[in-house]
């Protein structure tokens, strides 16, 4: 099972976007994440590094903001994605470093097959 | 979505164990079957490359054998999986080769971490 933050050494900003660290991703909550088709185009989109907005990536798969906003919420709960705020933006990247730190290969696989 | 045997040259014999051909295999599908603890280690137990038992698997395991026979399915229809009838018998082993075919890293990737 997932479990996000159960020991935080600081509070909790409001508002602030949270990310799991990176001892606490989990495999199989990752792959159960990325088995999804819409949530596994995002991966890829953003596989070349660079920060997509959530309108952009929403726009390319032809997809509601609502439903948008659903698969990058479960991304970045798994700790695949990064989400930065800028201003009233949201910014999506891979955190293709972490991933690759603990399960390496993965990334490789979802992106070139 | 993922739709075994859409078109099948040969008809299907009563009691016939199936399981989808390699170039069926879907990678979302297979991510969101791998990504439950149960059938990841499932995984891992027969990535040994031997023939495992259900029974033998599920006391590995210590799951009931209806939780087994449930996650052995879903693992044999995703592709992960070949099972094999041996009189009353079933043996489960991992389609490796045919999981490198279509995604290369994969296996190392379920298996290493």
């Amino acid at each position: 099972m997932y479990h996000p933050r159960q020991v935080s050494a600081t509070p909790i900003a409001a508002g602030k976007i949270r990310h799991p660290d990176v001892a606490a991703l989990d495999l199989a909550t990752i792959m159960r994440t990325v088995g999804d088709p819409v949530r596994l185009a995002i991966v890829r989109l953003v596989a070349d590094g660079a920060e997509h907005s959530c309108s952009d990536l929403q726009a390319a798969l032809s997809i509601p903001a609502s439903t948008g906003s659903y698969h990058l919420r479960l991304l970045r709960e798994a700790g695949v994605t990064r989400t930065r705020a800028d201003g009233t933006a949201r910014l999506i990247s891979l955190r293709r470093d972490d991933l690759e730190a603990r399960f390496p290969g993965l990334v490789d696989v979802l992106t070139r097959s």
